[in-house]
């Protein structure tokens, strides 16, 4: 029998599930709808249902020896979800509810520490102990590791680089502050940045036809390769912001490497280019041409799979060390 | 026999040395002259004669266990000292040049790294895991703790906060950047925004009789506590940007503490209340009221040989376990 772990995402919409094996194949995968109006309980009932009716088929061959899970609002110590702003949940306590379903090891944290965890076990980040995982998406999400370790800090809560100002007095953000890196640098941030450049600007725009909210990140990529200028633009100053908060993520922390994970990352060199530049740009001296900007190893429809697997790999791998 | 260490700390004019034992009482202490323009091996030779001389007479009630350092551009992986602006050493292996002493383990690491290390075995962070050590002085450092260990981060270089960009297109820094949070935020911060607020303001102020390079920021505080509306409007806004970056580094690091070390931290509440009140506007809300923010519990006279001490300690506590 070949151990293998369980790794769940949950998201606002979806529900990932799937069994992966030390070395990140994945057995099969699966996915139900989160329904995050009902309770959590129900989720987990119709969660274990699904998967006990499809791991049968795999239990002569395969051992389960534990649960990760990645979610929005995870607490890796507390092993609760609080008060995620898509699900109606409020507080729940998702390790306890675990044990009733299997008595195993399990382990929960946040989407953007699963991914750089998933990235350190099966991505990008083999092999290193000082990197930061940026995850771009609807938000700005990201993922500290020090010394081969996640950094959680005190309460659990570290790893916030989306609501680091970028611009003092800038945008307004879903948090309460304004000029935070996510109003600028995700999947929304460069939206609000092409219509702003659509109102100050007087060039022409494929992207003048579309409503704000028909707009999608991808028809700015789209639109870029077809070299709209605005849509260029939207590119290069969402990289300049982007790479200035890194330049002093790198200032603080001296990481081996940045990854660059979810939708924005595919745009490729169109983003990379300019983040690139301004990174180098601001980076200290002794920064300078050391710092690598690479983009994820993970294949983005099983990242979170394989994120919420490699978590609860680490916790199986260190407590038996 | 009593086991102590040799906390040594080179400063720009001076280095201090004395021996600590282990709960951080300091048996003797004494400096020398640095004297950054002859070898750093003559300063060695002279260390160690002053060291030895007066060592004798406590040589039958202690014995010397370890040696540790902090030093400006001091490299904790590599134990050299690199290319230090105020001394004429270029690349310096200490780490070697230390055995020719005393060979008794050694470590090495920059004053910031050395001022948290102190702080966590000797000052306010005793039993902290995560906290940050600020150390403001002629400019910014600082030291940063995560699971109860120094980051050193990829390079050994991590925890470069006074470099972090706090006014995009700012003041110009010594590094070659623009608006580094130092610029602002430490004793030649001050002044700066002190000799700014007497340009753009019309209000009378004691400072106006001062040039700028007779201006220290002990005057500034003094001139503070005759409410003096320049000095207090500088600390002010030293504090409002100082708790801004802080708010960053809480959102990435989510600390339990920020401990405030050097000079500007004596003026207390002139800077500590505007400091806490910009630092907490800018919060994210589950880390508000949370995030303690208070001084260093270390006696600034002794601190570098307490730092110094507290890294050789700490490292002869990791070994044995």
């Amino acid at each position: 029998m070949k151990d293998v772990t369980l790794g769940i995402d949950i998201g606002g919409t979806n529900t990932v599930f799937g069994i992966v094996d030390a070395k990140g194949n994945i057995i099969f995968s699966d996915s139900i709808p989160t329904l995050g109006m009902e309770p959590a309980e129900d989720l987990f009932e119709r969660l274990f249902e699904a998967f006990n009716d499809k791991f049968k088929q795999y239990s002569d061959e395969y051992k389960l020896v534990g649960i990760g899970m990645g979610a929005p609002d995870a607490n890796y110590y507390t092993g609760a979800i609080q008060n995620p702003p898509n699900l109606n949940w409020g507080y729940v306590d998702v390790a306890s509810a675990m044990k009733k379903h299997y008595n195993l090891p399990f382990a929960l944290t946040n989407d953007a520490n699963a991914a750089a965890i998933g990235e350190m076990e099966f991505g990008s980040a083999r092999g290193m102990k000082n990197f930061v995982e940026v995850t771009l998406g609807t938000g700005l999400g990201s993922g500290i590791v020090v010394n081969g370790k996640m950094l959680y800090g005190h309460s659990g809560t570290a790893g916030e680089m989306g609501h680091i100002t970028i611009v003092p007095d800038g945008r307004k953000c879903g948090c309460g502050k304004k000029g935070c890196l996510e109003t600028y640098v995700s999947a929304t941030g460069i939206k609000r940045t092409a219509f702003e450049l659509l109102a100050t600007s007087r060039e022409e725009s494929i992207l003048r036809d579309i409503s704000y909210n028909n707009l999608t990140a991808k028809q700015i990529y789209e639109a870029a390769k077809k070299r709209d200028k605005i849509a260029m633009s939207a590119f290069k100053y969402t990289g300049r912001l982007l790479g200035e908060a890194l330049a002093d993520v790198v200032a603080l922390l001296s990481p081996e490497a940045i990854v660059i994970f979810g939708g924005l990352a595919q745009a490729g060199d169109v983003l990379f280019e300019p983040t690139r530049k301004s990174m180098e740009n601001n980076l200290l001296q002794f920064h300078k041409g050391k710092i690598k900007l690479i983009k994820s190893g993970l294949p983005e429809s099983d990242a979170a799979i394989l994120g919420a697997s490699a978590l609860i790999w680490q916790e199986i791998r260190n407590k038996s060390n």
